[in-house]
C-alpha cells in the first residue's frame, strides 16, 4: 500500500509541475483553497469576486463529490467557473485540475481560485501546481484543529480564520488557535475575517494582490 | 487503482465482520460517530457520558491524525478511552478498531462510542463492524452538505443536527437541510440538538437506549 501511495503521489507531482509551468506561462496566479466542509470557501469566493473580481480577472475551478451547487453560486456572480465532481473521491488531484483548465481556459494575467473538496485531511497530500495552499478554518470548528490536522496546516502558506462575526456567541480562543497553527508551521501567515460582515477582507485582498504581483515576476523566468 | 481499492475494502470488510461478531458476543452496542472536523463529536460525547454514561456503561475509541486532546477530554469525564493516531491517514479502519478493542477491553452489556477522524468523505467507505454510523452535521456548516457529501449520509442511519443553539445567528434552513438528507437517504433518521445548551439531548438518549436494547436482542443469536 505504501509503495502504491508513493507511485500515485509521484505521478501526481509530475503533473502538478506541468500545471505550474502552464500557470507561469500564462502569468496566472493559482491558489488552492482547502478546508473542512462548511468553512465558507464559496462565500469567501463570492465576496472576493464581487469586490476584486474584475481587477484581478478571477476564474474558479471547483471540486465537490456531487452537485453543481457551488458552481451555480459562483456563476451567479458573473465569474467563469468549472466544477469537477469527484464521486467517492476525497480530493482534487493534478490531473483533474489539468482537465479542468482545458475547459475553463483562464485568461493571461489572471487569478485562478481552486476550491478543493471540503476535507481537512486528504487534499494536504496533493500538489495541484498551485502557488500556495490557503487553509481556511472557521471559528465554529474549535481552536485545536491545527494541532489535530497538522499536515494541512504544514502544507498551507496562509491560514484564514473565517466567520469571526460569530465569535461573540462562541467559546473560541483566537490566540490559542494561532499559537497551535504556528507550532505546527512556524512560517504560516494568519488573517482573520468574516466574508459575511466584510471585516478583515481588505487584508485578504492585499495578500492576494501581493501574490498576484509575485506570480507575474516569476513568470518572466 | 480501482482493483486495489476493492482489495483494501474487501480485507476491511472481513475484519469488520469479525469486530461485529465480537460486539455481538460481548452484547456491546458500537456506534460510529462521523462528521467534519469541529462538528462537536467530543462535546456530544462529554455530555452523553456525564448524563447516561454509568447507565449504559460507555467507553470510547477515538481516532485523530495527531494529539491526544480528545482522549484527555473524554478521560476527564472518568470514562475509559483509547485514542488511535492515524498520522496522514484520513479514517479509522476495521483493523485499527480491532487493535483498539484489545487495549480498551469494553465490558459486557456496554456501549462503545467510536469517534472517527473528522472527515465527511473517507470514513463513509469503511465498515468498522459498528451497528450504525451516526453522521453529525453542525448548523454552522450550511444546509447543502448532505447533497454535496451524499456517500456519508447514505451510509448513516442517523443524522444529528448539532449546535442548534447558534441558529438565531445563522442563515440556516433546517427544513431544507433535512429535505436534502432525505433525498440522498430516504430512510435516515434526524435529530436536532445542542450539546452545549442541552436541548434535544433527551431524544438522542432515547435513540441510543433503543439501539442498546436491540443490540442485546441480536446478541442472543
Amino acid at each position: 500500500m505504501l509503495t502504491l501511495e508513493a507511485d500515485v503521489l509521484a505521478k501526481n507531482n509530475a503533473l502538478a509541475e506541468r500545471n505550474r509551468g502552464w500557470f507561469a506561462g500564462r502569468r496566472t496566479l493559482a491558489l488552492n483553497l482547502v478546508s473542512s466542509p462548511g468553512s465558507g470557501k464559496t462565500t469567501l469566493l463570492e465576496r472576493t469576486i464581487r469586490e476584486i473580481g474584475s481587477e484581478l480577472s478571477i476564474s474558479v475551478l471547483g471540486g465537490d463529490q456531487e452537485t453543481q451547487n457551488d458552481a451555480a453560486r459562483i456563476a451567479a456572480t458573473g465569474c467563469k467557473v468549472v466544477q469537477i465532481n469527484t464521486g467517492t473521491g476525497c480530493h482534487l488531484d493534478a490531473e483533474m485540475v489539468n482537465r479542468g483548465l482545458r475547459a475553463l481556459d483562464p485568461p493571461v494575467d489572471s487569478l485562478l481560485m481552486i476550491e478543493n473538496v471540503g476535507n481537512l485531511v486528504c487534499p494536504a497530500l496533493f500538489d495541484l501546481g498551485e502557488r500556495a495552499k490557503v487553509a481556511m478554518l472557521s471559528v465554529t470548528e474549535g481552536e485545536d484543529k491545527p494541532a489535530k490536522y497538522p499536515h494541512m496546516f504544514r502544507a498551507a502558506r496562509l491560514m484564514l480564520l473565517t466567520k469571526i462575526d460569530l465569535l461573540p456567541h462562541l467559546d473560541f480562543d483566537v490566540e490559542r488557535c494561532i499559537g497551535q497553527a504556528l507550532q505546527v508551521n512556524p512560517r504560516i501567515e494568519v488573517l482573520q475575517l468574516s466574508a459575511k460582515s466584510g471585516v478583515g477582507m481588505d487584508r485578504w485582498y492585499d495578500w492576494v494582490r501581493k501574490e498576484w504581483a509575485a506570480q507575474r515576476q516569476d513568470s518572466m523566468v
